[in-house]
């Protein structure tokens, strides 16, 4: 069965089943999310209005065996940074949309306010249902209730109270393998699907489902290759499989570049007490489980189940970002308040990025004293859960919170919160913070991995030379992944090894039948970006808004004690290709 | 004794007094703090930050007995809209300052947070106090002091406890003769002056202090017919002074222009209860004054003393654009809560027309029922003025508490509010909206003259063509005016009386011994609009900026189901000049 594009509108409450236009066939993911909403969204229409979307996208090996190819892409024009925004996530509805033979999901329009409906993918098509039960109700109820009613292996994507809210820090959750939740996290889709008044959408494909493979023996070659090269990588092979993605927390510290009490500092004292390390023996000795993937078919496993003090289940999808944000950046060195914060957040539907250093901002503003752990826990269940007027604002991100208490040293770019680099230190992930059309993201060119892990070569973190390049490369790689539906992590692989590389376009060949080359794999990842720039651009945006704050110039980040020291001609460099 | 410009650095707390450059001499109020931000501040810095500044000018005419001619310009990089600001003010100051010689103050830099000063400008210099027990006081309050401390004649500019929190609704107040206030309402100035720990400025010109006139003869000869237009005019010389600027409720009403319950009707059921009409009889009724100027030698007199029920004083400078945007944008049918708000907005410091448009968003959101004017004054008083979390959030405006409740009805144009004229049923008045450099201003460019008032001619309020042309030239005009410290209501006389328009022009020329003709001030007002739109630019600002929200194209406004209906290239066509 060829792939369709199913479309929903959700002001009539109808869906179409359509044909892929020949300009699409070839994308999947990123390519796909940016490229329908660049075709069809007003680049300047209000993010919560009726003319903006929503996309989902599999990747374009989402469904097959090829290891950690199940993510999922979430596209739209973002409430919280105003960009083109493509959200990345893991768990099981990328699989299920590919084996649903789903190209892509895109739900547009809206229903009256206060609205909301599920929406239910079969290969009967889409079934629409008021839910006003459903309304609400936090993320974990809705997979609860989704399993319910439809069995265990049914995909579950969702939103919570934060998301029906329309805050701009919503995030989108999607259920994993064993019901519990993974979020495309940033920029605030979880708004976006808000306004739509689709409180979740559950997806069922046939057991028996698979994707259609162009040269299956290839296929299973190149895949065979793949996954033995991100078992051998010591990052993707070991660090990660063993301490998950907390263990930058002592690395990064160690480099000075761990983003501390505000963006103040690039080490915290308490980094012990928050380690990857740390995390370990607790979860060993609390029974938690130390690896666990976040779709079938991962073999990093970064994933962990965290029990609490009791050895009961507290969270899990516990990541660096997290354990930073509200650590080191909020000065709390107790993982027991974090994970909690880590749940709660989940269950609400916020990104605990843009959270944790909106967290970090209001502290410096006065709200609460830094390193008030349980203060945190207390305004993410009772004020932002409840949506009071301080959950409102806190809701609002780090940009608003700024200017609310005036606070100047605000860590943002396009309004988005910078995540767990100090950019100062680490100067090539600066270079993508201020680049990458999605507002600051690691994600989106992990310099990290070159400056700092020493993956792909060795740039010195600490100088200027060689970061804008490095930078470009890895966007332009990166939007290539995203669109192929694999995970982050086999960058390191990929770029230490030339057959993990070489492999992955042999998969993307044999899947279709086609013959890519890495040149064109290039010029894929130049496109997406190009595309997604033209949006922003279209949207109002200019060079000007490819800036960090001012207070990273003017401070000196201990212990380096470095700035940040770009000048614009030097960023706008960038985009030069 | 030359006008000299008085620079104060409050980082190192010293001041400097400088000779006047060329380039600035023929230069005064707007025309002056534009070029002097334009050139001193770089655009994309953060407002609140030390690279900001703050500038106060007189107008070239001020000080002088040219009727009307006492108004102040302020200008800055604006907290709330990003954008080159200049707020236009009454009272005593502009006066003073020129008499004083003082053809701008200039303050740069910022002391340690949480620090505030006094300034003192008399014949000797200027003397920088620290004034830890004035923190936290309301503007009354300073007035009070600085009055008991330097004598009643003594200028005074000051913020209340929002210009101490920099929140981006904060203003800055003016005593008038009377020792009541006028406000520098428009873009968060206030918050600047809080940033560089300023909390206020007592000016003090010596009794027999006046600006020198090289042509004396020529120049009462002017200020003659100049004042005779004014008075012979019927909106200057009877409809203000009568009824005050709120004279405009029942017009614009009737026009089904008025911006009622959030911008979604243009006509409110309660406008007899809020009219000018209406505030005139009960102004009678309880022994307060229906005219009253905010400056010496206005001959327009449209302020007045707005006594309670019991007689007592409770507010002055009660606006039309107050009392509608409390009023009908957030249906409050009661003149006293309106007036209340008003006392308790001027004390703590914080713009009306934001403020209450603001409360209009936030009633949709759901803080408080529409009507509920004993709410808002609660708000104002307990939230507001104690810098609680609601109150930094209602504090941060109008397109913040959108974005915290996800309201799609955002009446804000460059995140400023859009004040009392729906630009649907005025759309002359929309296009000033849209490309004014300063953000959502109807002073800018005051189109309601000609599309309602029909002075100046008679340009159809509901039609398109001539819109374009209208708003420029009177954009133009304005800069002008505001740069001669000119009232804006002298545009009444100036756009039907010939003579009225030569006046000025004269009163300029022999002023300054200088032969301006009226292109040369066409030019001049050119000038300083490109001057602003170039900073705006520089910071980031593009044509997309120049736009209406959404909504006022997708959604018809009652009674006359009009909707906006430029198209991007036509409101382009404003900077065609």
């Amino acid at each position: 069965m060829a792939d369709k594009i199913y479309r929903v509108n959700m002001t009539d409450l109808t869906s179409k089943i359509e044909d892929v236009p020949e300009n699409l066939a070839g994308l999947g993911g990123r390519g796909l999310t940016s490229t329908i909403v660049a075709q069809e969204v007003v680049p300047t229409c209000h993010p919560l209005g009726p003319e903006n979307k929503l996309v989902f996208a599999p990747g374009l090996l989402s469904g097959t065996v090829a290891a950690n190819s199940g993510r999922l892409s979430v596209g739209g024009k973002s409430p919280l940074s105003g960009t083109i925004k493509e959200s990345n996530v893991g768990g099981t509805a990328s699989q299920l949309f590919a084996k649903l033979g789903v190209k892509a999901l895109i739900i547009e329009g809206q229903p009256a306010k206060g609205n909301f409906y599920s929406l239910h993918l079969t290969t009967e098509g889409i079934v629409i249902n008021k839910e006003p039960q459903l309304a609400g109700k936090g993320n974990f109820a809705i997979v609860d209730t989704m399993v319910e009613k439809f069995g265990e292996k049914t995909g579950v994507i969702t939103i919570g109270p934060a998301g029906e809210m329309m805050m701009p820090v919503a995030n989108i959750s999607v259920k994993d393998p064993d019901g519990k939740l993974r979020s495309a996290g940033r920029g605030g889709l979880g708004a976006v699907m808000g306004s739509k008044g689709v409180k979740c959408i559950a997806i069922n494909a046939p057991k028996e489902a698979t994707v259609p493979i162009a040269d299956p023996e290839s296929f299973k070659a190149a895949v065979k290759i793949f996954a033995k090269a991100l078992m051998e990588h010591p990052v993707s092979g070991q660090g990660l499989p063993t301490y998950g993605t907390a263990v930058l927390v002592n690395v990064i510290n160690e480099a000075g570049a761990l983003p501390t009490r505000n963006f103040s500092s690039g080490q915290f004292e308490g980094h012990d007490s928050i380690s990857g390390e740390t995390m370990h023996d607790l979860i060993e000795e609390r029974g938690g489980k130390t690896r666990h993937g976040c779709h079938a078919g991962c073999v990093i496993q970064c994933s962990q189940v965290y029990n609490d003090a009791g050895g009961k289940y507290k969270t899990s999808g516990f990541e660096y970002e997290s354990i930073w944000a509200m650590g080191a950046d909020c000065c709390v060195d107790n993982l027991d308040h974090i994970a909690e914060a880590d749940s709660l957040m989940d269950d609400i539907g916020i990104d605990t990025i843009e959270t944790s250093v909106t967290m970090g901002v209001a502290m410096e503003g006065g709200l609460l004293p830094f390193g008030d752990g349980a203060g945190i826990v207390r305004i993410i269940k009772e004020e932002i859960g409840q949506g009071t007027p301080l959950g409102r604002l806190v809701g609002s991100g780090a940009g608003a919170v700024g200017k609310a208490f005036g606070v100047t040293r605000v860590p943002v770019v396009k309004n988005q919160a910078i995540p767990a680099y100090d950019p100062r230190a680490v100067k090539g992930i600066g270079i993508t913070y201020c680049t990458t059309p999605m507002g600051a993201d690691h994600t989106a060119g992990y310099a990290v991995a070159t400056n700092i892990l020493k993956v792909g070569g060795d740039v010195d973190p600490l100088k200027k030379e060689g970061q804008v390049e490095l930078s470009r490369n890895l966007q332009i790689a990166t939007a290539a992944l995203d669109t192929a539906g694999l995970c982050i992590f086999v960058a390191f692989p990929a770029l230490d090894i030339p057959e993990a590389f070489t492999a992955i376009i042999d998969m993307l060949n044999a899947r279709f039948g086609i013959s890519l080359t890495a040149d064109d794999v290039t010029e894929l990842g130049k496109n997406i970006l190009r595309t997604e720039h033209e949006f922003n651009l279209a949207a109002g945006f200019t060079n000007k808004d490819d800036r960090l704050p001012e207070f990273f110039a003017r401070e000196q980040l201990p212990p380096h004690n470095v700035v940040w020291d770009f000048t614009d001609e030097e960023i706008d460099e960038f985009w030069n290709f």
